[in-house]
């Protein structure tokens, strides 16, 4: 709107290399992501129609895996009492420093202060523990589509961080240990597949340690990706949470055999921190880029004409985009008189279509459309015949170049080190991941992070073979025997 | 769930006729819809998958229908400075009395209170404020799906009345009067299509009496639903907001003219109170009754054998089931083993499932199928060939008869008086609605408010024929010249 009408404020000024932090606010701003939030409500955001419509696709995509394998939404009350977050001692003492808290309704002041949900465990556990009663209610499967708040004193930074975020929160209860640890990992493959076949962004997975697992959690496991700064997102995280939260709500069933026994549950979520990590990750000087997959235009068409053939190349491109929309291709003709065909490219590629068809008296001529691709402006002219199968291969094809872009980052941002000094000079050279042996101890990671900010995003799966670090290696911060391998990074 | 499988807790025990209150508090219970809201948290629900099913039923109608007539889908802060509230004089009178306010984020009390939205407006104009610039930036639509809060000292009614609540509001700013007042009606036709065609009640039109319009705003439009016990429910508003937001916030745009004008403003929600209103109109003393379109399962197969006819009746069952699947109904085939037939029909009599088959071995003996229908328990033995096309015949039909009954409920719910004795004795003797002349003066409606609890829901619109009341008519409450006709009746 606005902005682009505007002209002089189109373009990108900042530098993705050299200034990322700047270059992605003014992404943000420009591309018509969203804006900062009002004066006196620093940390929120509000999103504009362009990001929310990539926050659907992601949706709708989970939303389709998540039904597929036996879940069901539901919607928990926004408020959660203050009595309820107190039951399991672990979630109280990790939220509590971030929880905003209603204490007025209308002119009465409350007897008892609510928090606003940071994450619902506290309200859903204690539901689920009256629904179900006997193993057949089993597995319990909801998940709820919402926002959190989360208090913390820290820069916003769009969808990266915010006060309040956009999530979706899945909550489970089963039988076992063993069925929850497997509902923990459908999760994170679900994650998995959608960062690398929606997003087109490549993850590691593992397991946080465990002076960094969610509050009363078993395991906390994650998928990880590598932004081209070098730092690491944290995707999505899925938790086994043992029955810690079973046993502080009375969830519990009666088994097969009559006894009655605690539930394992677990809860997974991702954020709009997502949208963050797609922004952050394909765009570029010239602004936003996206994957066909979730791009709310996929082609734009822009028509080149003068007066004398404006008639028949409207009435060409008229006709490509109707073919194209027909075969379900989200497509846009940019016809605007008052625009010239220039201004039009630097707009749509600052808002991030994947691919432009450019049709002018040439094209008209010879029955063709020249073809454009965002990420790396590769040009091609192709046959007008069959534009419904090419443009599906471009897209295609455009797709695929920014996965193994992604990839390439990922694959040489793994580093490994044994030595502290290692561990501090690599991150400081070049970010990315950092693969040493570690003790285990907290201390060790503290060291590091009070140096260069960086900490351990993850560490192997238990039953992981890399996880076995050697016979006497020894942890390359400490000196201690070494217990596991611990993935170091700056992180978002 | 629980409750289903505990068999004795199964049918409902209240009489819709003669207990309505306590009746549709245990369908919302027994069809596993809803639970009340944690202790200290009295007006909060917690929504059930059920429940939450049809919901998205009504939100990818609605979504769909919104989409197609150019609304994007955004989402502003869920809290909104108070000084934001202020600046709209009507607002802040309307909605202080009942706004949840956030006074303290982690440790820190904040300088400035927060609302909990109570509704939007006071946040998203200022937005609109920012991306709008000139006249090509209008019309600007967007709409959020959300839940607000309004903390209304009554007693809890899940759906209907609830201190949070699930709707969506839309926003719009246009450049003329007209323009916003086509929007206003474009969205009271939505709703109107949506209550008849996927919830299958019919509703009247009208407008806000003046006293009782939003607070701000031009025009009030509302679509009115009658309930069987003879109340009616404000279905979902739709208000032209004329200039009063766009002056308070700044949002100007400069006209074709170059003159600097302030915009044109709309906004319009339907809220979870229509799943109240979907409940109420078509269940009964056996519990929930949905119609097809937005039943989470159409049709439920229950087979009935003994143990020498189980794999031919079962086979039989699985290959209609498998049929209607892969037609796009969603059918459930129960072979549970552990119930017998008589307890399914009851269970899912309860629920709501729309069409029941009862396959047994003479259906399989005479490739047949029993069908039978939920609303009125009409049974008819049907061919098993064209399944497919004779179910949807028969949803259609368990359509239509529920559209009947309401419209029959509608048609006989409006009634005239002339006096203020006949509406006082009319709505104590029937419900409904009762229309007659009316001076304008909110003491009059004040006078039959203290007496009965009837209040004015609606006037016709201001280009309504109905509207002009014969010349020489007299207000039927106070006796002065009667200017429109006011529909008095009780509302949820």
């Amino acid at each position: 709107m606005s902005d682009a009408d505007d002209g002089q404020d189109l373009g990108i000024t900042e530098s993705k290399e050299y200034n990322t932090g700047e270059w992605y606010a003014e992404v943000v701003q420009k591309a018509e992501l969203a804006n900062y939030g009002p004066e006196g409500m620093s940390g929120f955001i509000v999103t504009r129609p362009r990001a929310y419509s990539l926050w659907e696709s992601i949706q709708n995509e989970l939303d389709g895996a998540f039904k597929a394998t036996g879940v069901q939404n539901a919607y928990f009350p926004l408020f959660i009492p203050e009595s309820y977050l107190e039951k399991e001692k672990d979630v109280v003492e990790g939220f509590d420093p971030e929880v905003a808290w209603v204490t007025q309704g209308g002119y009465e002041e409350l007897e008892e202060r609510l928090a606003v949900r940071p994450t619902s465990e506290s309200i859903i556990a204690p539901y689920m523990a009256q629904w179900v009663r006997s193993h057949r209610d089993l597995p319990l499967r909801v998940n709820q589509w919402c926002s959190v708040v989360r208090w913390e004193a820290t820069d916003t930074k769009p969808f990266f961080r915010t006060k309040e975020f956009l999530w979706q929160e899945g909550h489970t209860a089963h039988e076992t240990h063993d069925e929850a640890w497997n509902e923990t990992m459908t999760r994170l493959d679900q994650y998995e597949d959608l960062y690398r076949d929606t997003l087109a962004i490549p993850v590691l997975r593992g397991q946080k340690p465990d002076h960094d697992k969610f509050p009363g959690a078993h395991t906390t496991t994650t998928v990880e990706a590598l932004m081209p700064d070098g730092k690491s997102v944290q995707g999505a995280t899925s938790h086994h949470l043992g029955q810690s939260f079973a046993e502080a709500f009375d969830l519990t069933f009666s088994a097969e055999d009559e006894e009655e026994r605690a539930a394992h549950t677990t809860s997974w979520g991702l954020s709009w921190r997502s949208l963050g990590a797609l922004i952050m990750t394909h765009s570029d000087d010239q602004g936003l880029v996206l994957p066909p997959t979730v791009a709310p235009e996929q082609v734009v068409i822009v028509p080149i004409w003068q007066d004398d053939t404006r008639d028949d190349v409207l009435q060409y491109a008229t006709g490509v985009a109707a073919d194209l929309e027909e075969a379900g291709v989200r497509v846009e003709l940019d016809d605007r008189d008052e625009r010239n065909p220039g201004f039009k490219f630097n707009e749509h590629e600052l808002k991030g279509v994947p691919v432009r068809f450019e049709i002018g008296p040439h094209e008209v001529e010879d029955d063709e459309v020249t073809v454009v691709h965002r990420p790396d402006g590769a040009e091609e002219t192709v046959s007008r015949e069959g534009i419904v199968e090419t443009t599906e291969e471009h897209l295609d094809e455009v797709f695929a170049k920014l996965y193994a872009t992604a990839e390439e980052t990922l694959a040489e941002g793994v580093r490994d080190a044994t030595e502290r000094n290692e561990i501090l000079g690599t991150i400081g050279q070049h970010g990315g991941y950092v693969r040493a042996p570690w003790c285990g101890e907290e201390d060790c990671e503290t060291e590091i992070k009070e140096q260069i900010a960086a900490e351990i995003v993850m560490v192997p799966f238990e039953d992981d073979e890399e996880k076995h670090v050697h016979e006497g290696e020894d942890c390359a911060v400490c000196g201690d025997d070494a217990e596991e391998t611990a993935y170091f990074a700056k992180s978002y």
